[in-house]
């Protein structure tokens, strides 16, 4: 028997009852929602509680209603580290009764008894307050129901908002109901959510094909920094084990002067806590983490938890590994495709704790020599719960640490592995090269409650991922991917210099893997080719940093496109996509589970004020031809008055239109600039307007 | 640290993270679906646990892979009360080792070391087996290494399927994954699912105007019947109060003879405990019970937790009421509204734990008398926890008892009551007259987690709701409301016979209240009168008895309807509505809540055979015009072969139809039937085929 009267459900955002994290950086906003209500008419009061780990007590919010049961606050995170946030509310007898007394005022109805109801209410209120503040409750008490005093005047002073005020500093909070679960917040540094990464080979920095050295990638920043990227992730710089090494282009056997595969980590020299000699020493890298720093850029270290024949834990550690009947050691196996340069640990294996430690001391050695973010290489063959506790762990201590998983496998995979701990995913957005399936794949991503623990990093090309669509589109295809990457997703990387300067030959037909792959050789890339599309890169990544809708995701929003040429008219186009990110306004996401209207419509501040930021992308999909369309543009959404002109300014070409209500033209030649740019303004006035170019 | 590698996620059904149970009926079958998957690529095998909560041990049943890591199983529940459900997994050594095999063997690779490997497994099922089954494993260890057999023979031995059975037999669960929730199911008796209620006022069943008793209630049995109704649910039956008395019409002052609301409950003669002495007594109440049993018919009674100021309750727990600082007792009101005829209960109390307890004697009361089935009056105006607590404790004790729960409030409300334990639940049916507002809160009704828990009854119209269209659509209105009412829920009710006799007259302009109301007076019925729509009704029951594709909501779905007449052609018809029912066939609410496409398209029977009882639903929503449009019949969902012609056989007019394809013409005129209630049915051959009307 529980005689609490209010109910607290449907708690938004909330992943897995609570069972997991949501993900936030700081400096966010975190917005609740919850259903809350009680039985019959009386009012409630309803809060949010929140707190970091650290602290002892909760502070609290607001939280007000939306119509239909639904309740909202919000409050702001500062801190690195976990944080917590639950609800609380209580039926609210003071508020009742002050309501009540307005209705019955209005009616004209004798209130001489119900003003001696509420002094009740007030003497209550004094019993829990103190000093000053109990005394005018008690006062107040007094006032109300001084018979001396007009009843018309002791209401009026009975619905006083200040003392409405005051007796809402002092709740009954003897029946209040606190929601079931304390939820709980990742709280990581900005750059888990805006990120723009830069993958490379350090060997292949050296010049002239030269072996390459940690001393030639510091001398590569200046490149890197240019390009505005601010993670250089660099594939596994251990040594690499010679037993079974792979040679050039996945051949079987390597001959003497093949480099080796860097994910063949180990050997004679060491392992995972080792530099490969020809790359430099610990200290050359942790020079290089310090030097990148100064550009602002963080170095990202793979670890891929696997082993070479060579690798010292073979020999010190078989326990970590399966003992074939035969006596060898089992290596890597796709049946029937075997891979015996790999032995993959066994996670089933009896010591499997301490083979866990080992692991985790990994990740503390190279934190120790500067590194904050690691890519981690195919975690989904590992075993989940080692990742949660694993990385659950070092964040404890190191709350600034972030983790990327490398994991292409199903989605309900992917997802597990971000509700667990994993920082940022990659993603399938490699392959979601027309409009319809990249469409609803964003909306998977970003309007569902994956947006709240999976923060997407998107990848046109990886060493493994050279697709169909960049082997076959030119030019045109490499812009309009990295363009859709660094504008869809606030994280997003590349692999370069061979995505810049256009790489696109496939080991042989069908495949997704290079030709003549840097994963096995030493690769020389000239990157003053005038083919490079490096300035464009370098523009894209400015107008991220400039513009903060970009630094998010969570309002993205997709414009309908009504098609033009062969298309029959209004119907939506199926080359050109238009989508929107805006600073100001409400999330496109309903946290509303239930699909009810709720509330007044949101208002969004106009587009170019300080308070909202709009980002208008209109890009052909099509690499071959060029299309043009009307681009509807969700003009309440965005902020802009369906009344007056608007201004767009196109951030790669510098081009400015002058747009009016929502259908507007647009027409794009994948073979100049396959896409649109727009920052929206709109000016209050004639005056405030630019000089705007007459044709697109 | 835990090294179970299997997660299970996302079970469904699961209602907020199994604190509430979901309702099912008896003979219902329980399909579970889940997330299972493992890291890397071992098999697994998954199954489903369940019990009734009076078993101690678990039952099992296979759970199958629907592709993208979804899982599905389901098991009968044959038994009224609680059942348990979860899911265990683990990964599975032998079967991945099988598999394997199976592909090296493919591959022509030598296996030899594998058979050993193998071997291993099954040395280790042996240990978990015993008897023969424990020898038979062994042997075959044995003999799949023995190296004086050849390799090939010795493959095929240990890819033999009856191995493979055996060693599933006696899995290895010492590190399986138990889903963290045991789930809950509440299995009612099936009329919670399917019933038809007829609501009517006792004491206007007496001849010519003089006050009805339970005897003439009884004599009324044999015309319910004949209308085919199995729940007859009479207004409290209780000493009505005589104190602030309301007269006819709602009338502020009652005279002398007027007989008050029946919801004034409590006078001198008792309160709900007693029966009013003008219907009769107890006994006379039990022998109706009876009488009601030998037609089918369940006598629902009414409960509202509310009492006149006669009720006995006032002066022997005056602790149970709000006192006022006048001394007098707190009444209902809504300022400024005051209803000084009826006192509610204080539930905020500090004896509210002898109020709970007092209130539940009052169902063990009636349940004594042979009651099953209780439509609890405003439900959402007492505490929330009162009827989770009062529900679960009678349920325990009587698991065939049903509660309705009459809240009209706001969804999330009437979702709370369906969660904590109500059987039924009044909808907001009676306000969704057109066909968009229908169609959508059908949807929310019927295929989200609602359906779970909260099953609709669908009234057109109650003693204290006269709808608009009601008042205004005349015949065509009513017949409308109660076929859409009777074909789109399972269970459905009306009040009458006011609603066979088409009463329409509102009190006023703007009210839904009923013009002299039996509310407050007696009203004399004209069962006989030609106008009755009472053989329309009549038929709809037989026909909903007939088809068990009718007995359920789960496999509702609509089809579209291409207008004709004035609206343009292809475009979606304002008035004409279609929607199916089939029994055979999956449900139309699919339990993956990722939005991915899973698996095979469902094989649907064919409709009329056995296991495909098929309905086809098509009303005209205007009272006011005969419209036309072309049904666009969702063949495959259906079952039917789209190559050949199908039949409809309309169960109200008897005609007869030949369909080919999906679109076919409909034309309803309101003012004749409004509606066609089609049974189709798909002969294999011309042969099997019937004479068929050659028009509409």
């Amino acid at each position: 028997m529980d005689r609490r009267r209010v109910i607290i459900e449907g708690v938004q955002p909330e992943i897995d009852a609570g069972r997991f994290p949501i993900k936030r950086v700081v400096g966010d906003e975190v917005t609740v929602e919850a259903d809350v209500f009680t039985d019959g008419h009386d009012l409630m009061t309803s809060r949010l509680l929140w707190r970091h780990e650290k602290q002892r007590s909760w502070r609290h919010a607001p939280m007000l209603p939306l119509g239909n049961d639904r309740w909202r606050g919000s409050f702001g995170v500062e801190s690195l580290g976990r944080y917590r946030y639950c609800i609380e509310a209580w039926v609210d007898p003071f508020r009742t009764w002050r309501s009540d007394l307005d209705k019955r005022v209005a009616a004209m109805q004798d209130v001489g008894v119900d003003l001696q109801i509420g002094a009740a209410w007030l003497e209550q209120a004094a019993a829990r307050a103190r000093g000053r503040d109990a005394e005018s409750l008690r006062r107040a008490a007094v006032t109300i129901t001084d018979e001396r005093v007009a009843q018309a005047e002791r209401a009026a002073a009975a619905l006083d908002r200040a003392l409405s005020t005051l007796v809402s500093l002092y709740p009954d909070l003897s029946h209040a109901t606190r929601y079931d679960i304390e939820l709980e917040i990742v709280v990581d540094p900005a750059r888990a959510q805006f990120s723009a990464w830069y993958e490379a080979f350090p060997r292949s920095m050296g010049e002239e094909g030269r072996h390459g050295t940690i001393a030639d990638v510091e001398a590569r920043l200046p490149y890197i920094h240019e390009l505005g990227f601010d993670v250089l992730y660099l594939p596994p710089i251990h040594p690499i084990g010679t037993t079974k090494r792979k040679g050039r282009n996945n051949a079987e056997t390597a001959s003497a002067d093949d480099v080796g595969s860097p994910w063949g980590i180990g050997g004679v020299e060491g392992g995972h806590k080792s530099v490969h000699a020809e790359l430099g020493t610990i200290v050359d890298f942790e020079a290089l983490v310090m030097s990148a720093g100064q550009y602002g850029i963080d170095v990202a270290m793979d670890i891929a938890f696997q082993v070479s024949p060579d690798h010292p834990y073979v020999q010190a550690h078989p326990e970590w590994f399966r003992a074939r009947p035969d006596g060898t050691v089992q290596y890597a196996e796709n049946p029937p495709k075997k891979y015996q340069d790999i032995y993959p640990f066994d996670f089933d294996s009896a010591e499997w704790r301490s083979l866990w430690e080992e692991l985790e001391t990994i990740f503390r050695f190279w934190i120790e020599k500067g590194v904050r973010i690691f890519r981690v290489d195919n975690p989904h063959t590992k075993p989940f719960p080692f990742w949660e506790w694993c990385i659950t762990r070092i964040k404890q201590k190191y709350p600034d640490v972030l983790f990327l998983a490398e994991a292409f496998t199903t989605p309900r995979r992917m997802e597990r592995l971000g509700k667990l701990g994993f920082s940022q995913s990659y993603t399938y957005f490699s392959w979601r090269n027309d409009k319809a399936s990249l469409t609803e794949y964003m909306e998977q991503l970003v309007q569902t409650d994956v947006a709240e623990y999976l923060r997407p990093n998107f990848w046109p090309n990886t060493p493994d991922i050279l697709t169909e669509y960049l082997q076959t589109g030119g030019r045109p295809a490499f812009m309009n991917r990295v363009i859709l990457a660094s504008m869809l997703s606030s994280n997003y990387g590349i692999y370069g210099p061979a995505y810049e300067l256009l790489s696109h030959r496939p080991a042989k037909a069908g495949s997704e893997e290079y030709l003549d792959s840097e994963k096995y050789e030493i690769r020389s890339w000239d990157l003053e080719d005038n083919h490079s599309i490096a300035r464009l890169i370098a523009r894209l990544n400015e107008i991220r940093k400039e513009n903060v809708a970009l630094h998010t995701n969570h309002t993205l929003r997709f414009h309908r496109v009504a098609g033009g040429g062969r298309e029959s008219e209004g119907q939506e186009s199926e080359h050109i996509i238009a989508f929107s990110k805006a600073s100001g306004g409400d999330r496109v996401r309903s946290l509303n589970p239930h699909g009810d209207t709720l509330g007044e419509p949101v208002v969004v501040d106009a587009p170019g004020s300080d308070a909202n930021n709009v980002i208008l992308v209109v890009v052909n999909m099509d690499v071959a031809a060029t299309h043009h369309g009307w681009v509807a543009v969700d003009l309440a959404a965005l902020g802009i008055d369906p009344s007056r002109p608007y201004i767009l300014h196109d951030l790669l070409s510098d081009a400015r239109y002058e747009w009016a209500g929502a259908l507007n033209y647009v027409e794009l030649n994948p073979h100049a600039v396959p896409a649109h740019v727009f920052r929206i303004t709109q000016p209050e006035t004639q005056a405030q307007r630019i000089d705007v170019d007459t044709e697109s």
